[in-house]
């Protein structure tokens, strides 16, 4: 046979976690959706069909809750972490083990012991991978929108036979920011204080200059990033440009100093680039 | 031919607007999603395809950009009942119209003059239809996600063949909130600081009680807007049981005193009904 | 206390059900996602949390799967009827019942016994409804994408202030098919051949003329409808106009004989209407 | 400035794109959605805001339309190759080029010469990098639902403390086929022939054997790609276990002898794997 298994892993995905502290004067919240990759020595299962050793994903699913349960959740990066040991403990055909969390916000009613609001801000993504001899710890932003209603522009580009577009250095910039870092010492970072003022340094930087460009901007929240948070290694962005059309009024004689726009979801301008500590 | 034209209405929807109040100091932003539907004497086009006198609903959209051009959008319910207005005006064909605009809320970035982020807190909507005898206004909120960890239970409901749920006074509640209220003297209401105000009610009548059933919260929750707000005639709400399951730990010799669940998409409870002023 | 409780209702909403018929040769497939909604006499558990008699929605679901293990599923409207005549008998205070069915279509992959994919070409859906002294049945389409690349332009429209759509005779017509029609005789209907013809019959319609508007190909198709189904009382369509735009290309130095499109989301129109017997 | 710019790139998403071939006696359809993205020294837009020499994603788009009407697209991968030679050229900063396109299918409504409706059966994947010394090509499916009612198991697994899942060798197997392959002489393929034939393929391999593992069938698939069709040099397979749950019966004095079942979505299982030619 001329086929041979490459590489291979597999998990369970969508594990959906609400974890209550019930603190005897309020209680805390968290809620997590989990997901658990393993790779290793699977050639048994995928060619001959023997499944012995091999994890079921039911059974990585029951353990997520079990050790929830079991042990304190500080933060998503902390829970993946344990995860992560516990799986690599799995049985000698796993070598590798990766945990993705993302923690949606909620915000405390007033100052309600129990109730809970759905909160904006962006999720809290948390990636750890180990392999048994150590483990890398990533964390990052979903889903943070922000816009700029002007200190943007775009001029000073290519003009050639398909450009259209005019220039202009008063536009709305509106992005989703999706942020990934990677930790230096990961084991001595407090993983919640610092997503918490990685994501202000973001905001903050987003807003904090003229730009010129996504991609300037993009390099100025990184380099934000960077120089104020020395535990951090590097980080990846990845910004849709999500276009607001000045909608054409002057056909109606009217005229629209950059005062109503159409916004749209597609196409969109789609920028992406990692800033590093040099 | 035996087939007769019934009931009808055309429009656009998704129309999709954002309008910058460039104030010296800083900027204000309004994020509007409008839909507009005409209902008339349109038998003509639908038989004969006759389209005189037929508004082309890309003129509906450009109309939404040109009326923001031309005034201020005090509310979402303003707005629509602008555009009723003059939609009305359409021509003979037209007798009625109804503008749906759904507010997607942004908040500032600290006190930045021109930064914003998307905030959660569920999007103010407002429906106003016309047929120019005069409008009616309603408005209301959709996407508020709301949970509350304790104070919830359900009991005492009927036990037949095919029920297997135990009976619980301690569980998550949570839900997604779409309240949609009439108002009486329609033009006399302040929009935006009622809007808040009622929602401000929702929130708190969500958590001011132990609730036995959703059934009873939603009551609750319609009472308390009804009782705080005299402009407001009848209230609706729409509210999915976003079960949140205890994850059985038990059989891995783990006990789960309401610590945790499994938050789970489908099936949902849904539960939907009116409180009115009596 | 002034509120007063107005309508309301409850149910389960997203039960998932497949059920297979194991026959000897070969299996067959049913893939329903059911949705249950009871209205009676629930102003106890509104007003005092008395739960009594009150079947939970977690019931529903349960029996959901254990009528389609005791019954044969002819379709979903047979399906739907069984529900709800179950229901009905719930208790004293249930007086209205309405289940809603979807079924997403399969084919069977080659003659293979037992392997499918999903098919396109539209959902089924049923809605059933009784009180007690009868029921109501109706079925339709959900989701069938349809195009006709020419044959349909969009002339002779109002021109007013607003009005900036140039008048075209040939132009993309597509949109997403969503129809809805009422049974005469409900009992005597063959629903599984019904639905089939009824759909062949709106395709057929969909393409058999030169359409001079949305509103146009919908009362053609529903004339259809009621031409060829005698069991049909009534059709209700609604249909979203996805505009295929004629890309500008001239400012390229290049023609466009209505060759490339771009097909937009956003904004859409949105065209509504009943064709009755008359 | 300790912070430094490491890999990148930008381009444009969800470039929408319908294109009619107006043959004499009937029209073909093409509905494409095209992303572009390029690499290249880009370090000037980022650091300093000077975008000379910078490709507008704008202008990307217009490129994609005015390329669609100057040339065939026999295939998407042909036209991504076009769209990559046409970007490498867009000047000394861009090194390198990647499109990549889903083909939507649709299917002629009987033998109408203008009139389609949308077709299942997966979406048609194609993407193209280029780097000015030569191009590779990949294909692949998206979105290829199937299911097979028996036929399937998941015995001999692991059995430890978190494990509660009983073995079976009878389930349901559901999954959505996320497939890419790499062609190997790229240039000499029959991309529209060769996609279809290894659909096919994978469609037949789903169902030929006993699948004691989705791994087991993941390799299988691919193992039957790479042994039928020379020219490609690998498969990656990515299948969620799309898990449908023998619904418990028996509590209602009810069996349930593989019959009844609930599909779920959350959480699930994902299998992920690459076959290659030995």
């Amino acid at each position: 046979m001329s086929a041979v298994l490459g590489p291979n892993s597999y998990g369970k995905s969508e594990v959906r976690l609400v974890k209550v502290d019930r603190g005897a004067e309020r209680h805390e919240l968290r809620d997590l959706t989990v997901a658990v990759a393993l790779t290793g020595d699977f050639e048994a299962a995928h060619m001959r069909g023997d499944n012995t050793g091999l994890l079921a994903t039911d059974t990585m699913r029951n353990t997520v809750y079990a050790l929830a349960r079991q042990h304190p959740i500080e933060s998503p990066e902390a829970f993946a972490a344990l995860l992560v040991e516990h799986f690599l403990q799995a049985g000698p055909s796993v070598t590798g083990a990766r945990v993705r969390i993302v923690e949606h916000p909620w915000a405390r009613v007033g100052s309600h012991p129990q109730a809970f609001e759905r909160e904006a801000g962006g999720e809290h993504v948390a990636i750890v991978t180990g392999d048994g001899a150590g483990i890398a710890v990533q964390a990052g932003i979903d889903d943070l929108l922000v816009l700029k209603t002007s200190g943007s522009g775009w001029e000073g580009f290519e003009r050639e036979q398909y450009t259209s577009l005019p220039e202009t250095d008063d536009r709305i910039m509106a992005t989703v920011v999706t942020a990934l870092w990677d930790y230096r010492h990961a084991a001595e970072v407090g993983y919640g204080q610092t997503w918490a003022a990685a994501r202000a340094t973001v905001l903050g930087a987003f807003g904090d200059h003229y730009s010129p460009s996504v991609q300037f901007t993009l390099r100025r929240m990184g380099e934000a990033v960077i120089d104020a948070h020395p535990e951090i290694e590097r980080v990846h962005f990845s910004l849709p440009n999500r276009h607001h059309l000045l909608f054409d009024l002057e056909r109606f004689g009217l005229d629209n100093p950059n005062v109503v726009f159409q916004p749209t979801t597609e196409p969109y301008g789609l920028i992406e680039g990692t800033v590093e500590r040099g």
